[in-house]
Parts: structure tokens; sequence; C-alpha cells
């Protein structure tokens, strides 16, 4: 997306190559770090993170070319600022950026919930608050860590971008085009929205999938379960290899929206319980092919808007 | 794991090249016929299905060489009969076969319920149930259909025999051959002890994909959640898209085990919900971490025991 196209060959670089400095380089702060790198979005990338051994290790793969002691020396050097940490750790930086920012910087963070992000920027960020653009690209792995991080994980993935009215407009522009360069497909969405939407998409799925897999534990033929997981099992529990720390921050920053949904979801568990209480096969039958026809639209979508993997 | 070692080149065919009766010419039906083919296994596939349009499918694509008008005339031909319909209609097939077995030929099945098979079985075959061997292969797909069908299905899945006291020897060894030709690992379990861990890892997930993609229909933001489907959703809700009336079927003959599993998983989200509620993040955050583990666990052994791919 960044536009370098005003040249012939040889490709020159860009006009602005951005300075970046990444708050907590992790899997998504180091994918974006890298692939920025690879399309020449960015020039120089500073670290920050809470594990020193961790920053030497993304230094030594090339993930980052400094290390910075803490997010307002790393704010006072670059002109994107970008925080990867967990959720709570999002929202508890803002006070630090506040006297690092002007006109000519752009902070903009990766947070799985955007209301109370969005909160805390307003409240800490004062009239720096138009140089903030809450983002929140939805893509992950199994692993997580710097060592996981790939140039390509956010290629056709979606990036959702929740602007407050303040936001300035050429911040979410310089954003958006950031988020282009991966191959993400970026929209907009108001936090709240953002925040219902996902609880349903992926907050809820994420839970269900690690209740999933704390009663497997449970098991009394743990050994046998062990040797069948991969029916079904396997699929539906994958989303409970997600980070634990983001996950607890996640379940508690969007509890307004999780919980009921996880009422709701439990309402709707009965009902298909009940069913098969009272063996009504019809009314299960029908239940699972509508069920099935919702998935194939929702796989249809997949495919039409995706490059095939 | 047929043996046709004892010759050197050019390969000869196999000493006993078996005429195979398929009742049911679905996905797992006809993914059998295409692989047992594909190894010179079976030298001839007849055919039943209740859909004469989808036998002509099947008798145009290769999958099968005859068509037969019903099961007992299939097996009157055969001498391996396999009951591939879902699991109600497998129960209900083994009084027509009785009369057609005799020692020479061997019944066998794929249904993903094994006890309430094994009743039916043992009930209807009388004298001939030492010709039954009840058996299943734990794969599948999105799409089912003969026109699904792939040889490759069962490569590297389970199979679990759940042979009773009364089966034979030759017949149990005839169908761990089969099996086995097809690359799929072969285990033997007690039908009730299948049953228990199948719920487990198989049925209550596919129970539980189906209430979440139920919830996801009745969300206000249907658009948003479209958009935002492959967040979490979209691995969860794979096996939403399976064969509604096998699952009528499964969810009918196995209640015994899915309704106390539903119940235990519905107490610990229960749990969950409550952590959430209280705000206990310590809580979560070690569930999550113990959540996460097991399924590394589940993950290295699925790797371990199985190529990559």
């Amino acid at each position: 997306m960044h536009d370098n196209s005003a040249h012939s060959s040889p490709p020159s670089p860009p006009l602005h190559a951005h300075r970046l400095a990444v708050i907590g380089v992790g899997l998504i702060g180091g994918s974006l770090a890298l692939k920025l790198k690879q399309q020449q979005w960015v020039a120089h990338i500073i670290g920050v993170d809470h594990s020193r051994a961790n920053l030497e290790q993304a230094l030594r793969c090339g993930v980052i070319d400094q290390i910075a002691e803490d997010a307002a020396h790393a704010a006072a050097q670059a002109d994107v600022i970008l925080l990867a940490t967990p959720p709570h750790a999002i929202a508890r930086q803002f006070k630090a950026l506040r006297s690092a920012l002007d006109d000519t910087k752009v902070v903009t963070d990766v947070g799985s919930v955007k209301s109370e992000i969005c909160a805390a920027a307003t409240a800490s960020l004062g009239n720096k608050i138009a140089r903030f653009v809450p983002a929140h690209p939805v893509a992950g792995k199994e692993n997580s860590g710097v060592q996981a991080a790939t140039a390509e994980l956010f290629h056709n993935h979606n990036v959702v971008l929740t602007p407050l009215p303040d936001t300035a407009a050429d911040a979410l522009q310089l954003v958006t085009r950031m988020w282009g360069a991966t191959g993400a497909t970026v929209s907009t969405m108001a936090p709240a929205q953002h925040d219902r939407v996902l609880s349903l998409t992926s907050h809820l799925p994420h839970v269900l999938a690690y209740a999933m897999v704390d009663f497997f534990a449970t098991f009394e033929d743990l050994a046998g379960a062990y040797d069948m997981a991969a029916g079904g099992f396997y699929d539906f529990s994958r989303t409970a290899a997600s980070n634990p720390e983001m996950w607890r921050d996640i379940c508690a920053m969007n509890r307004g929206q999780i919980l009921p949904h996880i009422q709701q979801f439990q309402a709707r568990l009965k009902r298909i319980e009940k069913m098969i209480e009272t063996n009504d096969g019809a009314a299960l039958e029908r239940l699972f092919a509508a069920a099935k026809e919702v998935r194939s639209q929702v796989a249809e979508r997949r495919t039409g808007s995706r490059s095939p993997r």
C-alpha cells in the first residue's frame, strides 16, 4: 500500500521511511516489525520489552535495530509508536508517552479490546489524544513470543481500526497505510461495536476452548482421551494454546460483553441438551442443518476474500 | 499392510483380492473404496445407497464397479460387507444381512457410536455374530457425500475396532489389515470405552460447535460478525459443517455419555464465568496456562505420531 510507484526501476526507497518504536516485542509486534522492514516501510526499529533476554534475541534476529530502556525513551526517538504488549499493559503505557508526543508522531496499539484502551488513552493523553489510532490486528498463532514472529502473519487477515472522534486524519491515514503494507484487510468500527462483535467471534470461542480443555484434563481415562484427541477436539481446542496473560486481560477488560455472551451461549447449549434428553431427533437435525448452512456461508466468505492456502 | 512382498517385480496381484460391498456410498464408504482399490486390496466393489443418483455418480467416478438393489443382494456377492450409512441406519441393517452371512464373509461398520450398534448386531445376527467386526474410523471432512471422497482420508488417522467377545479372530485380522492398508493407525477398545472417550474428544466438541454457530446466527450485528468470523470462531466452528443426519444419530445413540459430558462442561464453563464475574485474574491466568499446557501436549503427541503435512 505504501506509495513508491512514482519512480520507475530501480525502485527508489519510499519518500519517508519511518522510525518505529515497538513496545512489547512478541508475536504481534515482532511480526509487524519484520514485515514493515521487508516492505521498506520502516528504516529503523527501536524495541522495548520487560524481558531483556527477549530483546537481545529480537536484536540478534534482526527484528529490531536498537534497544531502548522504556517506552518514553523509545517514543522520543521514533515517529510511529506501536503498543504491542498484553492489553492491560497497553492501557498503562499512555501516561508515560504523553510528554514524548507531538504533531509529527503517531501512537497505535494492537489490543484485542478497544473500549477500555480508548478510555485509558483519553484519560492519559490529554490534548495529545489526536495522535492515537486504536487498532486490533485479528491474527495470532498457537505459539507466542518473538521466536514465533513471521512477516506473513497478517496477510489476508482483518485489522480493525477504531478511531476516536478526536483522532487526527493524518494519523489514521498513516496507520491505515502501515497495516495495508502487511497485506491485511483494514476496516474501521466504533470501539464498542468492535468489542461486541469480537466478543462473539473471538473472545467467546476462546473461553469455550479453554473450558473444553479444562474439562478434558479432568477426564478419568486421560490416556484414551489423548489417543483420540484428533477427533473434533483438535481443531476446537487450537485457540486454547493462546497467551494466558493476554486472555486474562481480554476477559477482564471486555467482561461487559463476554459475560452476557457466555450466558446466552449456555442457554443455546441447554436447548440442545434438552433436545437430546427428550430424544427430539427432528429438532436436532434441523438445528444442525441450519448451523451447517451458516458455517458454509462463513467459509465461503472467507474463501471469497482470501487467496487459497 | 497387505502382504504381496513374496514376489519380485513385476508386482503380482495379492493372493486374495476381496469383493467389497459398500452399504452407503458417501464420504467414508467412498474414500475407503477408492483407497482399497488403489492398494489392490479389493478386486470388485458393489455399492448400495438410498440415492440412485448418488450410486450412478459413484459408478461413473469408478468408486464402485456395480450397483446392487439392497444390502442382502450386495452381501450375497461380496466377502467383505462395509456398513457406511449414518449410525441409525447401520443398526437397522443387520437383520437383512443375517441369512447372507457365512464363515467366509465379514461384516464391519464405520459408525461413530459403538455400544448401540454392537447391541443391535448381537440382537439381529444371532449365531453369525462372530463375523461382525465393529469399527470407527475417526476421520471426516467439512464436506460429505461421495463427491468429497478421497483415497487419503484415513492416512494417519485413528481407526478404533471394538471387537465383541464372540468376534472371530480371522474376521478381526481381516478388518485390521483392511484399515492398515489405508495408512490409518488401528487400535482396539471395548465399545463402552470407545463411546465414553469419543463423547469427550469428538461428540461434545461437535455439540459445542453446533451450539456456538446456533448462537452466532442470533447475533444482532450479523454483518459485522460475518466480517470478523475468521477470529477464533473459524477453527472452532469447523465441525459444525458435519453431516446433520449423522450427528442427530450420534447424539441419540450416545446420549448416555454425551448428556453428562454437556452438564460437566457447563459446570467448568460456569467456573470460568465466575472468575470473570469476580475479576479473579490470577485464577483465570492459571486456568488458561494449564489449558495451554494440555493443548501443547495434545499437539506434540499428534506431531510425534504423524507425518508433517
